[in-house]
C-alpha cells in the first residue's frame, strides 16, 4: 500500500513515561497502514520499543522542555528541545500532516507561534467534550492564553466555529461567552468587552453568556472563553467525574451491588477525558495536538486518529 | 421557651418562586422553637402562607433588584429594594444573627458593603462543598468580586481560613490557591502576583497551587480564586454532577437496572449543591448568605441552620 501521510511525534513530556507514548506510535502503525511516523527522542528507547521500524523516522533527541521551564526563553536556550525539533520537522516535511505532544503548553504555543503562524492570528488550544445532548461541545481556549484580550476571544469564536462547522458538519455553530450570569451584563471586565464585539461579528452565530453549569449541557457547539477560566471548566470537569466514580464504586462497593460495575464502565469509557483524545491547537498551518500531561498509550492512538480525520485541515482553523 | 435570636429572610429574588421562600421559613420556624424570624417582602403573601405569625415580623416590600439591574446603582435608585431592607434591618435588630436572600449577588455585596463593613475588608462570597477526603472545601471567591487583586485574594484566604477554622475546628486550614498547573510559575498575572503574597504571609498555611481537577478533591481546606473562575468550579461541578446523574438514569432505564435509582439517591444526598445552603459572605460584621438563584424551600432550610451554625461568628471572618 502507498505510504501517503507522516505523524510526527514528540516522545517526551508525558507523566506516564516515554515507553508510553512509543507503544502508542506502534499501536497507530499496527492499525494504519498508510501512514508513517517520525519519532523525536530516545533513539535507542525508540528502536527497542517498535519491532518494525520500516515506517519510522528518528529525529534523536535528549532535550526536553520542563514544566519549571520558561516557556519563551526555552525557544532560544533549548531550541534543540523535542517539542522544537518536532515543530520544525511539522513545517519542513511536506508529506506531514500533524503533530502530537504531551509536552508543556506554552512551549507548544511559542513553538507553533514561530514555526506555523498564519497572518497575525494567535493559535489558541481547543478541546472537544461530550454535552448533555449526545454532541458534542468544542472549548476555546483551554489554556494556551491565560490573559487574553478581548479581540483574541472573537478570534478564538471564529477559529473554533470553522473546527467544528469542518468536524462535526455544523451549518453554523453556536458560539457561547463562559461568564458568571446568562445576562449580557454579567461578567467580569473581559467578558463585558466581548460580549458586544460577538454579538456584532455577521460570521458568528453569537448565542450570549453561558455559565459554568450549562458549559457541557449541549446549549452551544462552541464555548468561547480565556485560557484560565475554560481550563477549569475542563479540568473540573475531568475531576467531578472521577470523584463520582470512585464515590460510586465505593458505595456499590459496601452495598454489595452487582451493577455499579457496569455503570462505572459506562461512565469511564463516556467520560475517559484523558483519552478522549488531545486538546487541538487552532489556528496554525498544519495541526498540533496537545495530549494532557498524564496521557497514555491510548491517548496518543485517539490523537493520532484525530490527526487522521483533520489531514484535510484548511487555513480557516 | 425564651426567644432568642433573629433570623431575617429577603423573600425575593429565587426563581422558583416567593412562596417557596416563605415556605421555607415557616419549616425553620417549626423546626427551632427558639427563633424569630422577619421577612421582607409582600405582605399578604406571607399572612396567607404562614399559619402562625406570633414570632414573624413582616417588613412590607414590593421593590426588588433584578438581574438585569446594575447593582451599584440600585443602592441610590432603589433604596427601598428588598434586600436593602433587609440589610438595614440585619444591621439595626440587636437580636438579629443574619441574613438568607436568594437576590442579585451584586446587589448583596454592595448593600453589606455599606450596612455591615468592618474596616476596610470588602466582603467575598464562600461555598462550602463536599469534596474527595468525605470532608468539605471551602472556595472563596466564588463571585461576589470578578476582577480581583492579588491582595484582595490574599484578605479572602484569611476570611476563608478563619471560617473554616471555627466551623470545622480545623487548626491550620490548608490553602490553595486555583490556578492551571501546580507548579509555582503557571498561572495567569493575578495567580503570579497573589503566589509570593500568600507564601510569605506566616498567617496562611498556603500550600501552593491547585488545579482544577484537584479543586474539590480534598487536596486544601480553602480554596482562593477569583470570582470569575472560582464560580466556574462552583458551577461546573453542579452541571457535571447534573449531567452525570442524568447519563446514569437512562443507561440504567434502558438495561433495566435495579440499583440505579439507589445509586443516583445517593448521589443526589450527596452532591445537591442547590440544596446543600448557600453562599456565605465572609468579612462582614454579621452573617449573610446568598441561596442560589434556583433555590427551593429546602435551600432556605439549610440555609437558616448553617446561621444557626455560626451565630456565635467572631469579627474575624
Amino acid at each position: 500500500m502507498k505510504t501517503t501521510y507522516t505523524i510526527i511525534i514528540d516522545t517526551f513530556g508525558s507523566d506516564k513515561g516515554e515507553e508510553n507514548v512509543i507503544l502508542g506510535a506502534s499501536m497507530l502503525l499496527k492499525e494504519y497502514e498508510d501512514i508513517r511516523i517520525t519519532l523525536v527522542g530516545n533513539e535507542q528507547l525508540i528502536k527497542s520499543t517498535i519491532a518494525d521500524l520500516s515506517r519510522v523516522k528518528i529525529i534523536p533527541c535528549s532535550t526536553t522542555v520542563n514544566n519549571n521551564d520558561n516557556p519563551v526563553d526555552c525557544l532560544l536556550d533549548k531550541p534543540n528541545a523535542s517539542i522544537f525539533l518536532a515543530l520544525k520537522e511539522l513545517k519542513e516535511d511536506d508529506s506531514a500532516i500533524g503533530l502530537i505532544s504531551s509536552g508543556n503548553t506554552g512551549a507548544i504555543l511559542v513553538g507553533s507561534i514561530k514555526y506555523l503562524k498564519v497572518d497575525d492570528i494567535r493559535p489558541c488550544l481547543a478541546a472537544v467534550l461530550p454535552n448533555g445532548n449526545e454532541t458534542f461541545t468544542c472549548l476555546v481556549d483551554v489554556g494556551s492564553t491565560v490573559d487574553c484580550s478581548s479581540k483574541q476571544l472573537v478570534q478564538f469564536a471564529k477559529l473554533g466555529s470553522n473546527f467544528v462547522k469542518d468536524l462535526y458538519k455544523i451549518k453554523s455553530p453556536r458560539v457561547g461567552l463562559l461568564s458568571i450570569g446568562n445576562e449580557k451584563q454579567k461578567g467580569n471586565k473581559l467578558v463585558k468587552e466581548t460580549y458586544p464585539l460577538l454579538e456584532e461579528d455577521p460570521s458568528i452565530n453569537f448565542i450570549g453568556n453561558v455559565e459554568g453549569n450549562d458549559a457541557l449541557s449541549g446549549v452551544c457547539d462552541v464555548l468561547v472563553g480565556d485560557g484560565f477560566a475554560l481550563n477549569q471548566v475542563l479540568k473540573v470537569t475531568e475531576g467531578t467525574v472521577n470523584k463520582l466514580i470512585k464515590d460510586i464504586y465505593l458505595y456499590g462497593k459496601n452495598n454489595d451491588f452487582k451493577e455499579s460495575e457496569v455503570i462505572i464502565n459506562h461512565l469511564l469509557e463516556k467520560y475517559d477525558i484523558p483519552n478522549l483524545g488531545g486538546g487541538i491547537l487552532l489556528g496554525t498551518s498544519k495541526t498540533v495536538i496537545k495530549c494532557r500531561g498524564n496521557s497514555n498509550e491510548y491517548a496518543v492512538v485517539n490523537s493520532g486518529k484525530m490527526l487522521i480525520n483533520l489531514k484535510n485541515k484548511n487555513n480557516l482553523y
